[in-house]
């Protein structure tokens, strides 16, 4: 039993976790919310203020915190009592996030891996390359650190467990399908910071297939998906985390991510792409000016926060899983459908925002409760996916599931 | 009578226009080349050493100026002896080089209409905006100056003079084309500089029709032209400077600018802009930073200069005239096709500078031998084309002429 929250960062994904940290704040406890801008957390409480979101009376305080700085964050949990942390910051800020849990023994979840500013697509497996290195670390000292409990990763990671528990001796496959049908009537914008969202598919692609890691470029490997609500979709092989801890907990099975794309979009990452405008090595411009050309691409697009109150249509995210049971091929899609209108109605952001926003407050729901206060590091594949699907089913992300045709919610 | 030749600018078509100075040094006397950059200047004249293009043994000087300050351009015109100054800086120095002009008496020649960097596509006439308000003084203190004495505006001005004066009684339209069929084998490229280049299309295209001025938007108004050599090209209507001189000169004609756009570079341009990344309002970074976006696309994509070692193919930049002799209905198409490699053999420049920098030295040669040396501001189409064509086709510029299916040179 844990009990009192702090936020750590107050973007749109940050927004929506508090709004549900402030509708289940009988079972969390206190609620902070701590950025280095704190006028950005201010903001975030004048919303949760604005739509009474607070189940009860309770604290919810912004706090001002460099992130990046393990000691300061270590010294607000204890000012704070917070025993949970959600990490939503930046992905630069996981690991001093972390330390400062594994200090305090507050518990962690985070919904993204960790990135070194400085490195684009590592060598994969990422998480081998910062967050499991303190897994024994935190077996020892006995803290709760559960890693990419976002949708993806962290909910089609539990898709993917509980469609290989359920239905399957052996698994083959974990096709994981990511696609937002929405729209936001701009010419062009991306769903999270331009920085990050670009990052994701400048560097080269990785994927799970024959018990090794193969490669591929983004935009090279595509193809059309006919799914439930959104219908057909063009969806391209894409890098992302939790192929990464599937792959390891699911050695025998391909893992790949699939992320959809319009023509357009494609149209234009790939002529900002080609002229250099993603790059994150300053350029110099005639006048002596240093600049990094994707940080003024971010500076020209629409603040991925502005988007909502316009977005229309919805998402659909879920796993193609196969495998065999009794020696007979068995095929399950398990997966969420979103709507953007419905998250900004209900907690001011899009639904993108949302289907991130919603699956941490459920972690931290079980780690309060108890089911899922490993203490010790877990990805969410190796945790019990039915109490999260419970919770989320509550929280606006039911789950459902197609098999042999047959489409009803998880639990039907 | 004039001699001696002060070249302002060392870009690419400076480059061009001092290959040419040093091949006609004979006629125009000692040559002087400045720029802010006197680096720039200096590597200029090593290409016409390594191209040993003197044509006898001369003076050959660079010289550093800031060409803004119209009282120093003045004191290097005493200084050198000049008499002609060519004007081939950034489109922002005209004002001042002439008035350094009226000043010292030297004749000014340029290629490009006046721009203030604050206003872009300015509402027409914009040389009445600026140069043509020294018309009177010109006349006045009986100075020389050419006004766009480049391929487009400049010849093509003398094209349209030429297919009026030889073919017709009276003119009803003058639609100016400009194909460039050449390939620089990169991603994307501006032929000029992406500032100057993009700032052409970015506002409202004015064209000259029922004479009155009307409007129409950058690739709103495009048609298929079947052209000598090139073939048939996708051209787009849009302002360019000598559809305002050829207005007010030839009022009764319909006067259309028409540019040749492959769909890539729509495509890439169209992106750009809708992005605002070809914006020259500064945005500010997540990181505090003002920066102008054109500025970093400028940086981003190669530089113009560069590309011209690998430029292929050639260009087609003619006038479609029509007009009546004794009632009938006349149509002339008067043209020159370039070719990039051959002009990259010759002075080290590609195709569209080559076309742009040899027409203002043939234009200071006929300042120093008297025929162009009008005493008063003049727009190439009131001054006689045919000593102009005449010298054009010994430079490497021949002039041809299309009437009713048949084509050969325009004095054949």
């Amino acid at each position: 039993m844990k009990r009192n929250v702090l936020i750590i960062g107050a973007g749109g994904v940050a927004q929506v976790v508090a709004h549900k940290c402030a509708q289940n704040n009988d079972i969390l406890g206190d609620l902070h919310i701590a950025s280095r801008t704190k006028s950005k957390c201010d903001a975030i409480l004048q919303t949760v203020a604005d739509k009474a979101a607070m189940k009860q009376d309770g604290v919810f305080k912004s706090h001002s915190v460099d992130a990046m700085d393990s000691a300061a964050v270590a010294a607000l949990i204890r000012q704070t009592g917070a025993q949970i942390v959600i990490n939503v910051g930046t992905a630069f800020v996981n690991m001093t996030v972390l330390d400062a849990c594994i200090e305090t023994g507050a518990a962690y979840i985070d919904t993204a891996i960790h990135e070194d500013p400085e490195k684009i697509c590592e060598t994969p497996p990422w998480y081998g390359n910062y967050e499991w290195k303190k897994r024994d670390l935190c077996a020892e000292k006995g803290v709760t650190a559960i890693l990419g409990a976002g949708f993806d990763p962290g909910v089609v990671n539990a898709f993917a467990r509980y469609a290989i528990d359920t239905y399957m001796d052996d698994v083959t496959s974990i096709d994981i399908v990511d696609i937002n049908a929405g729209s936001h009537g701009k010419y062009f914008a991306t769903n999270f910071d331009p920085e990050i969202n670009f990052r994701e598919f400048t560097g080269t692609v990785y994927y799970w297939e024959d018990q090794k890691w193969k490669e591929t470029s983004m935009f090279a490997s595509g193809r059309e998906w006919d799914l439930p609500v959104v219908g057909k979709q063009k969806a391209y092989q894409s890098g992302h985390d939790e192929v990464h801890s599937l792959a390891a907990n699911y050695p025998k099975a391909d893992v790949r991510f699939w992320m959809g794309f319009g023509d357009h979009y494609i149209n234009v990452f790939t002529v900002l792409q080609n002229l250099g405008l993603l790059s994150e090595q300053p350029v110099t411009t005639a006048e002596g000016l240093e600049v990094v050309p994707l940080k003024v691409v971010k500076a020209c697009l629409p603040d991925p926060s502005s988007l909502a109150p316009d977005y229309t249509g919805k998402t659909c995210i879920g796993d193609l899983v196969k495998g065999t049971r009794d020696g007979a091929p068995v095929e399950v899609f398990v997966y969420n459908v979103a709507d953007h209108a419905e998250a900004y109605a209900e907690v001011g952001s899009q639904g993108i925002s949302y289907t991130a926003g919603v699956p941490p407050v459920a972690a931290a729901m079980l780690v309060a409760t108890g089911e899922w206060d490993a203490k010790a590091m877990k990805n969410v594949e190796e945790l019990d996916p039915k109490p999260f699907f419970t919770l989320l089913d509550k929280m606006g992300l039911p789950t459902r599931v197609e098999v042999n045709g047959t489409d009803t919610a998880w639990n039907a």
